[in-house]
């Protein structure tokens, strides 16, 4: 049956061409019943790693779609600690409160290295404090997409959970008993790993459709009890408020999209997780009813407030990449056009297409925003790390109207500052500041400020807001840092755009 | 703002970090309103090739999910010929009748090589004579993958027609005004090719969900009047028969399977495109009601005869990398558990997991089967390529039941030989061989024969089956070949299972 010598004779150039051997030779696993379908499946996470070729200096890659309710990240490092593995990369979408665990496993030299979106609690205060050896690397969402493709961000194994997988790996986030909706960030690690370890809650028969992770990405599966808690995705950030401060700053915000001359019939919006802009979206739902203006698609993480605009008719498309809350991972599994996307689609600067292209008007947050409009969200006014880059800069950069929503003050410390101190998000990408002590207006958009002063808003120049600040809490006393540098904040496109220092004790 | 010197001192391997510039620096297309979602589309094909950067000498590749409707291929191979460019290889997921204006583009220089899993009509005919100055490659459409991934095939620009897109390349087969259902070959061009080009024949407002080709792997768009005319897609293999003796072989195909031993509650199944094949589909389609036995999933081509016992709750998941008719691309718009998916997932044996490692039976057809079991597939009995390899040989190699139906005789000439004109399904894979004349059993499964044997099913040994045609049409007379080779078969794996000689004059 040797067909290649005549071939190899008569076309020298097909000489690498190999001749046929056996039915089975690319897939000997096709030989054996058992091995068909059950190749991939581990009898425990320690038989995955070992499968999965993982070394000492390796990348290991998370996602945070369960948020403060994962079970997962502390679990498999602890996992790697015990089996002797050090000098790990860990490239996390993000860390949480929840993390803290981690702590031990930097400090025993297990983690080396930490890529992520921001960090919350004990370990973000730890290594605010000097804890690692090399700087944390803070990256937006889109950011770490163009980072992974860019090669710096280099994963040799990604660990990632989901509530249910069959056992050639087609995962979910919308079925199973712990439900996280979107897989948008795993969905990068399931494309970009050199090896994929599904950690599955639940292991259901083949085919599991839809597939958010699909067969071909998928390298081994271990079963678990639990990848996380459903009940705290919606715990910190993403909550709904009663807070009369939040809720007259989500009005105004609100009043602010209205004048703007975006709030138009198909326009596009993002509004985040925050108390006040998850507020936003349910008064800009009571004005998009009043007015009948429908919007085209929504984008980003999806509460919600969301759904329920988006099932009303209000919103055509929800474009989610994260669910940030049980009601909008309920929805994931049952509204068709409520559709799941990876980071990459959503914000990488780097990809063929990112959402947030097409966006018209954006809602952010900020810890400290500065009077050249620069924002912080990552460093608290003690300079401690207390945050998450998350989509900020991504979304900033791309949307037609960026606002920022935030208290003048919190716990009497100004919001409003002269300088941030730590820089996230350029302040040109910032057009909007909406405050509980008035509206301020990036003075690059001075047909903004118009529309809004027309409509009688408060609007004032930011210097007046700082003033107001000023005056309300004194003068904030310096913080004191030392010269090390403990986090290095990437813009979008990868470069630095700010550097975190060490506080002093 | 430069904080990278402090960064660069304290930590010198950080010293390629680049510090920020510009919040636009690496999207500069964010400055202008049209660019910002304007700036994939082109005006022209001609436009869109000139900004693919195509050379002469690269390989341009096409999907066939139109079939004989394709209205594609065509008209990019004129639009390159009449722009001058030569020596290009076109690796198209299949070829068709359709395509006879090929013809023209090979002599004259613009096509060099081909890949394809098969090809019909005039075009077939002439590369049967030698047309071409290099053979001709034949992939399985599994294989195509791998020969992708192996670095073989790579694409520089794929070209790629869909009903429907956005204007950030989001796209579907299954809207728009003609619909050809999955796009589960073109899929993986969008995954792998350096350069996408769609060509659309209605450019919808973004964002169009769901997305078969999503918007991150596509770079050029090109509005065109027309990509293919669905009412053909059902042309040639794809159609129902009333022809006695393909019922007769269907009913047998259908017997075969309920007494195989693989008729089962939960069992999987493949019934392809042919016939024959086509009306088993329905005949088990009774049985199954009639026993109350459901399929997990049926797999592969889809057609309106699976999309019925789906809707009748016979079939719990179609898994389509193919739609064969009209009925089935509108139930792949319609049926949530009717699930588009690409080649790679479908049949690549150098993938993480192939979906036909899971399939218990498949119907599949033959040009030839010799006493072996080896199938031709590609070769009429004149010897001239007439066929294709299509998922044959990948789904023969991974089913647990592979059963081949096939007429004794077509037109006088016998279909069970002593050796095939062309292997490209080695016997080794082939269990059962289904004709009008008898049923026969690969050697290799005593037990499945001894379950048909008690079933009462006219089972007799494959030379019996060759002598009753013999006895029937005399011995053939041998096809007159020359010493030129103009046809390579490639096994799914990559490897040369046959060659393809020139046809004598």
């Amino acid at each position: 049956m040797n067909q290649t010598e005549p071939l190899h004779i008569q076309y020298p150039a097909l000489g690498h061409l190999a001749p046929f051997e056996d039915a089975l030779a690319a897939t000997p696993w096709l030989a054996d019943p058992a091995a068909k379908s059950q190749r991939k499946l581990c009898a425990s996470l320690e038989q995955a790693v070992e499968r999965s070729g993982l070394k000492n200096g390796m990348t290991i890659s998370f996602h945070h779609a369960f948020r403060e309710g994962d079970q997962v990240i502390n679990q498999v490092v602890a996992t790697l600690a015990r089996m002797g593995f050090r000098d790990l990369t860990l490239a996390s979408s993000s860390l949480m409160t929840c993390n803290d665990a981690l702590i031990e496993h930097i400090r025993n030299g297990v983690i080396r290295r930490i890529y992520t979106s921001g960090m919350r609690g004990k370990l973000a205060e730890a290594i605010s404090h000097g804890l690692m050896d090399e700087p944390v690397q803070i990256h937006s969402h889109g950011g770490r997409v163009k980072l992974i493709q860019d090669g710096e961000l280099n994963i040799d194994v990604a660990f990632l959970g989901v509530p249910c997988s069959d056992e050639f790996g087609n995962a979910n986030g919308t079925h199973g008993a712990s439900c996280c909706g979107s897989l948008g960030y795993a969905m990068v690690d399931a494309r970009y790993a050199h090896n994929v370890v599904l950690l599955t809650e639940s292991l259901v028969p083949f085919p599991n459709m839809p597939a958010s992770i699909v067969q071909d990405q998928v390298d081994y599966i271990v079963p678990v009890a639990q990848v996380g808690d459903p009940a705290k995705i919606s715990v910190g950030a993403a909550r709904v408020t009663s807070n009369p401060r939040e809720l007259m700053i989500a009005r105004n915000a609100a009043d602010v999209i209205e004048h703007s001359g975006y709030f138009t019939e198909g326009f596009s919006m993002q509004t985040g997780s925050g108390a006040a802009s998850t507020a936003c979206t349910r008064f800009l739902g009571q004005k998009m009813a009043r007015d009948g203006i429908h919007a085209r698609f929504a984008l980003g993480g999806i509460t919600g407030s969301l759904v329920d605009l988006h099932e009303q008719g209000l919103i055509a498309t929800l474009l989610d990449t994260q669910c940030f809350d049980s009601q909008a991972a309920g929805s994931l599994a049952r509204n068709p056009q409520h559709v799941e996307i990876s980071t990459n689609v959503y914000a990488n600067p780097g990809s063929k297409a990112a959402c947030c292209d097409q966006l018209d008007v954006v809602i952010l947050s900020a810890l400290e925003i500065d009077t050249d409009f620069n924002v912080n969200v990552i460093t608290g006014s003690d300079g401690v790390m207390r945050g998450a880059s998350g989509g900020h800069c991504d979304v900033a950069a791309a949307a037609n109207l960026t606002i920022v929503v935030a208290p003048l003050l919190r716990s009497r410390i100004p919001t409003v500052v002269r300088r941030v101190t730590t820089c996230v998000t350029p302040g040109s990408c910032i057009d909007v500041l909406v405050t509980d002590h008035g509206i301020a207006v990036n003075p690059a958009r001075p047909e903004i400020r118009e529309r809004l002063e027309n409509a009688g808003l408060p609007v004032m120049d930011i210097e007046m807001l700082w003033e107001r600040a000023i005056s309300l809490t004194g003068a904030p006393k310096a913080i004191e840092f030392t010269d090390k540098i403990v986090g290095v904040i990437r813009y979008r496109d990868g470069s630095v755009i700010d550097v975190v220092y060490q506080v002093k004790e």
